[in-house]
């Protein structure tokens, strides 16, 4: 669908969008707030995602836990309105910058995915590294938002 | 190395550091500039990569292309100074935030990886996506910075 492509110059330095989607057809994505600059979360678009982003202005993944296209907020009502897709040096990977207002992206209830850090230095040991969470209550209760939806985490 | 992942509880809730490596070994990294707060790169790591990553608080990768640790910067001298890492929910993929002082992250020149835009709205002609740049100027010349050193990018 997109530009095939065809040789490094024109992928690196050319201006023409000719993503790199891996053997499971997808390419990832970063997904930043344009109000708090945090990640929101990390996800992965196929081709019809991504057409479907760029189309529409609102963010389309792939679910790899439910294997479907995935329009962001469908269920939770908290769509993420895209201002900027950028794409990287060798068109593999994607950063968004979406309004998401006083919504949240988590499906856990934070508001970012990323709610907790990890400390650095020297490890002790490794099967026991305390991490800090970095936002202290969650924004919404995703037993009501998702509910009777299964969780896409996975061990 | 790190602690086993055994309830999605304690893998969402939980405050042990539990990382998911996908089947070829590696979890993918978003990489943030504190200072800009512009993506500056989207990366992998395994297992040595992040044990090194946290210690020694200086961003290692696994090179895919090189097959390799990728100790960023050794080569070019933009070594990236680790303030944060964060993981996500489900613990598959990672936040860095860096210090990269007035250095680049981006082996064509350009200080973030990210230096070119999608126009958002109706498609035409998928073949023929013009991007725009949103970094006017290179800001080192990788011919000097990388001689003798191949390109990473693959068609």
């Amino acid at each position: 669908m997109f530009k095939k492509r065809e040789n490094i110059t024109e992928i690196e330095e050319g201006s023409l969008l000719s993503p790199k989607f891996d053997n499971d057809g997808l390419i990832p994505v970063v997904t930043i707030c344009t109000k708090t600059k945090d990640v929101l979360m990390h996800g992965y678009m196929n081709v019809e995602a991504l057409k479907r982003t760029i189309e529409t202005k609102e963010a389309h993944y792939w679910s790899r836990s439910r294997k479907q296209i995935w329009h962001k907020g469908k269920i939770s009502g908290f769509v993420q309105k895209v201002l900027e897709l950028r794409i990287d040096d060798d068109q593999d990977s994607i950063w968004l910058t979406v309004d998401i207002g006083n919504g949240s992206s988590c499906h856990v209830g934070y508001r970012s995915c990323f709610y907790r850090s990890v400390p650095l230095g020297k490890i002790d040991n490794a099967r026991k590294i305390e991490m800090k969470f970095e936002e202290k209550e969650k924004s919404f209760d995703p037993k009501k938002t998702y509910k009777g939806q299964p969780n896409p985490t996975k061990i």
